[in-house]
């Protein structure tokens, strides 16, 4: 529908995402989440002068979302009809190029006995090995029939990898196991045009078996996940908004680049992510800055460090919110509740700035955010919400 | 699903629809809304007794609606389905009649010289100098090819149009080169059986240029929205409920009628809506009252205006719950909050009185409705909930 109501001005949009930002009330701390406990007088001035809350379900109820389909969603597309592949995901996390007809893929140093993986993660070897067992790989395999192969050490026993050369295709089972002492697995076609892809990435997994025959641990791989970039229409054609994406962990500029949403640097701190709104704010309409402490936090059930992430975002707030965009909107892609330690199905707290003085009045947390006045609704609806606000949707029929 | 689920009964249920009504914090009145702002002791005695609170959303979130969507979804039907043309709401709005098979245009009168379109509105001609053009131009076209042709003045520059004899087709691009100093536009058919419809509004145009050539300000027109009645099953058909439209405005009066709804007289004012609703309660299971005055102050960004338009409704309130109703529903088509003047996307707020005395024990405006029982629902599905209320929907599956 929205695509017919789109309207072009000047206004600017900010999503300011803590990723994982939602909490739920946490026993040992009052019952309070670290949304409430933080002390946040920029975000918390901003709620009580113009701010209207609400919250967002990610995929759906009780749906725990991963990363991909949390941001996806966030950006209005629909998360069970689109999709960013598991290999996809992770060369994007490890600043990786991700070109078109590229196919991605996790990967894992895994011990091998006489045929059998008798360790799927290669006893955990350090990160410093994997680096040096990457470096190998590279040298001694920089292509195969003319499908290029490009590596990066993760962490741990972790790497990623792309084959690049024509149009490869994802449609292939993972070369896992999945579980210990099994056969070596290879890749099978779940589809004809997967046939090449299947013989290359078995291909691989056979020459690193040889090349990496006298370690004593790390002596096999694993490939899982296997994907190409998604067919997704951008960010641009879908709303009309030139949209950059500002954000310190490599991940999210990658599923932003997926997007179509530029890139133009890649700021150490928050203080950089302003420097690079301020720069770039003439050419933009769209500004995605991503926040991951707060999710890291969440991810290590360590409250206090998730209310000082919040509190650190909310430094930068007033500078952001100086550029006098049209619609602020902060949230989160998914919650990340510290007594879960992982991320969960809860609604996700949304606040939206407004520019006519609309308000609710209340400061900005999980339990305001039940009674708010935009409601729960799906993450997906969120942008045309951020475009109403906008003034950017024409009316529907007369 | 509700068409397997109608009972009958003597329930009488009753939409009083404030046109407009929704609204949201206004800076310049202590952040109040015009319907927390109103007096309005009977509206308020009603829900403190006996009402229950929600909201409705027209068509979606982020979505404005013009008149069209908003009324079709209050009465169930799904605005993304089905849709009145432009043209239609025209002429409804003038009083027009319309029949089946009429082809319907918005119409202004233009400047044209040399071919060229240089003013699209004539420059704003008085009404009076539309009315005498309107009237040269009936006398002069009464019909073309066995068409005849019904032409109705509206304000300024502005007319309307039905074109009426056979089965016209509304498969036609704008007769109108939407922007100044381009050509006369004329219609082109969007698919075959809409060639004779083409020639013949391409006809009366040419008509009307050689008609008025001496004209010096107002001497070409412009014709757009072309529109036919829309195919739409009847309220009664959909509801098993004879329905009664008691509205002001004409185009409201319209829009009933599209729906099969019945009309009878055209009242005045509000006392005379409910000498209507009272000759008539015994003839009808369904009153569908229309209030215009909360649109046009919001339109006007007039808060004591709509303030005094919902005071105004407040005072028949009583009248029309003296009839006893079974379900009385209290709310609009959709928000047209002063601050934006204009139609907007708020979610509107909604009452309905129950027959059980089950209540919410708040008062009626927007903040009360965000925490109402009823939640905050699609207007779509609004028909069902007033239908419950009426028992007039029957369990379903065992």
């Amino acid at each position: 529908m929205i695509s017919d109501l789109l309207l072009t001005n000047d206004a600017r949009v900010i999503f300011l995402i803590l990723d994982g930002l939602g909490d739920i009330p946490n026993p040992q701390f009052s019952y309070l989440t670290p949304l409430e406990k933080a002390k946040k007088p920029n975000i918390d001035n901003l709620a009580l002068e113009r701010g209207v809350l609400g919250r967002i379900i990610p995929v759906d109820i009780g749906i725990t979302p991963g990363s991909g389909p949390g941001h996806l969603s966030l950006f209005g597309y629909d998360p069970t009809v689109y999709e960013i592949g598991r290999g996809v995901l992770e060369v994007l996390g490890l600043n990786m190029d991700l070109q078109d007809g590229d196919l991605a893929a996790r990967a894992n140093f895994c011990t091998v006995r006489d045929g059998v993986v008798i360790d799927r993660r290669a006893g955990r070897i350090e990160t410093k090995e994997t680096e040096r067992l990457c470096a190998l790989i590279s040298q001694a395999i920089p292509e195969i029939e003319g499908v290029k192969l490009i590596i990066r050490p993760g962490k741990s026993h972790r790497f990623a990898i792309i084959f690049r050369g024509g149009h490869l295709s994802d449609k292939l089972t993972d070369a896992d196991p999945h579980k210990d002492n099994r056969p070596v697995a290879y890749s099978s076609p779940k589809s004809a045009e997967a046939e090449f892809s299947s013989i290359l990435t078995n291909t691989f997994i056979k020459k690193v078996q040889e090349l990496l025959k006298d370690e004593k641990v790390a002596n096999g791989v694993l490939l899982r996940g296997f994907s190409v970039k998604p067919d997704i229409p951008t960010f641009t054609t879908r709303y009309k908004m030139n949209a950059l994406a500002i954000a310190t962990y490599p991940m999210y500029r990658g599923i932003a680049k997926v997007l179509g949403m530029d890139v133009k640097e890649e700021p150490k701190d928050y203080d950089e992510m302003v420097k690079i709104l301020k720069n770039n704010y003439d050419d933009y309409q769209f500004f995605f800055m991503h926040i991951k402490e707060t999710d890291t936090a969440g991810e290590d059930g360590n409250f206090p460090a998730k209310v000082d992430a919040i509190e650190r975002a909310d430094r930068i707030v007033s500078a952001i919110y100086d550029m006098k965009p049209d619609v602020l909107v902060i949230t989160g892609d998914h919650s990340t509740p510290c007594p879960l330690k992982g991320h969960s199905w809860h609604p996700v707290p949304l606040m939206v700035v407004t520019r006519t003085g609309e308000r609710d009045g209340m400061v900005f947390h999980e339990k305001n955010c039940v009674s708010g006045s935009i409601g729960t609704i799906y993450s997906k609806q969120l942008m045309s919400l951020a475009l109403a606000h906008g003034f950017r949707l024409d009316k529907y029929g007369a």
